[in-house]
């Protein structure tokens, strides 16, 4: 692909409910499916006719090459691989990392090679980019045993995102990756800071999974885990997943300000809404926290790296 | 007490069982009590009566001042305070954040109260130091309003001891203390950093707990609290109580290393263990994230203390 040129992008939505679609946008036009998608084989199915019959494709054999995103990678997947049925396999034995992912990814991977057995099927894993990182980065100070049992470690995400950005800022640059300490701010709805070591992820700021590290939209980021038993108490909780559940879903930004998840909506009320205000310079503090840690953790950083999702996020605040 | 001179130290051990004593310490001699100790009163008479038979006082009279430490002072108190009945419910009253230890202190302070109604009674708190912190540094990103309703925050410790020894900082270096940015290591069997900002706390590094933080003795520090609902399921825990004793007792340096808290022990087969190494690095790990990203917060340092336990610690690891 010497262009690099996207053809068409698109989305299958509320999979298996009766407002599901599947949307593909192409050129200017948007094509939206006006039929329920009932399981994965028929939305695989229904993009692969639309795929032809909006042109995009004479022929699906066209397609050679299919690229699937996976959340959890473990410590078994240290780069991208082509997927064979023991890889398929090993991605759904990772659902306990992922519980919500990686075992709908599983479902849709094994569609698409029954349904394109031409095609090189490949697994593209969040956490692949930060396998460099060294134990003791990557270790909690919990019992050894967990982690050989059990796999307890820090993870690290959007590892895909970073690895990319931290070639191009490179690039940019005109500079070696490879004789570069470069920190890496992935600034969204989820976001993430990593220390990226001579073109390797040596530490990342998100954990086991991507609850942990700094302020983002709806999520907590660190916490004492001591205030979530004070709180199970408090709100009279008895089930530890409730507390989970409220700090990726009502946390972080939302749930400081008490008013939106995104930054552009607290930014235009900062000056007359305390809380706003205070949203936005706790998740510059935190941060500007982890940037400090891994400027100590790197002996010095050459680059500092803004990145944000598209549209998400109008950057980092100033003096971040 | 110009002279600052200790005349006796001691301890109640074990107070209520079979085996408990009172030890005093009191130039080359020790007093060892041989009896049981039942409750507090018996405790604080046995103290009283033996101060006057190993002649350390004359008199009780001559003792003018009791001072009493306190874990947690939650955001009520911000210094030491003389006590008086409000004082000593409000100690009561905080036993929410730190349940082991605000009703015993509670107990002694009553019993010494009344037994030595003349001496002035002082309360000093672990938090008190730190109460100085910005908003932005002390809240958790979760929704305000648990900060509001059940005082959801960082409140920190080892307080008494980072004022003190922040001020020392300063004399030894005859520089003004109002002027300097400094962060203070206290690590010991607990463990914890401080951003020190013309002499008042900024941030530290424990959280709502003593648990939260660096790597310590046998407590966690930082850890994502999903790895907690994981290690839940994978272990078979229902209680999460039983979750906060692990990361409080069975953690740190000696989970890690599954054989010591202590680093001394760890430090003399480092080269032959690889754990006790291990342990060891993630130690001076977390503790050097913790000084880089409080430079990064105060723009810089000017003075950086390191301080140890008597006889608990010997030093900073090297390049830590």
């Amino acid at each position: 692909m010497p262009a690099e040129q996207m053809l068409a992008d698109g989305l299958i939505d509320r999979l298996g409910q009766a407002e599901s679609s599947v949307k593909i946008k192409y050129g200017d036009q948007v094509y939206r499916s006006g039929h329920a998608i009932r399981n994965y084989h028929e939305a695989v199915a229904d993009v692969m006719t639309e795929l032809k019959d909006l042109g995009l494709v004479q022929h699906l054999h066209e397609i050679v090459g299919v690229g699937h995103r996976v959340v959890a990678g473990g410590e078994e997947f240290s780069e991208s691989v082509v997927i064979d049925p023991q890889v398929l396999q090993d991605i759904r034995d990772l659902k306990d990392y992922a519980p919500l992912h990686n075992p709908v990814e599983a479902e849709y991977i094994d569609v698409f090679c029954k349904e394109m057995p031409w095609a090189t099927q490949v697994a593209v894993f969040d956490t692949a980019f930060h396998q460099t990182m060294p134990a003791e980065n990557f270790l909690y100070s919990i019992p050894h045993q967990y982690y050989e049992k059990y796999g307890a470690r820090k993870y690290g995400a959007h590892g895909t995102s970073v690895r990319y950005v931290s070639q191009r800022a490179a690039e940019f640059l005109g500079r070696p990756l490879d004789q570069l300490k470069m920190i890496v701010m992935h600034l969204g709805s989820g976001s993430s800071v990593t220390a990226v070591q001579n073109g390797r992820s040596v530490d990342t700021s998100m954990g086991f999974t991507p609850v942990a590290g700094v302020t983002m939209g709806t999520r907590s980021g660190d916490i004492d885990p001591s205030l979530l038993q004070y709180l199970m108490r408090k709100l009279k909780i008895t089930n530890f997943d409730d507390i989970i559940t409220m700090l990726n879903q009502r946390s972080g930004l939302l749930g400081i300000s008490e008013l939106s998840a995104d930054q552009r909506d607290l930014e235009a009320i900062e000056d007359e809404d305390p809380l706003a205000k205070l949203a936005l310079d706790i998740y510059a503090n935190r941060v500007a926290k982890y940037v400090g840690s891994y400027a100590a953790l790197m002996n010095g950083v050459d680059v500092l790296v803004f990145t944000a999702g598209v549209g998400e996020n109008a950057g980092a605040r100033q003096g971040s």
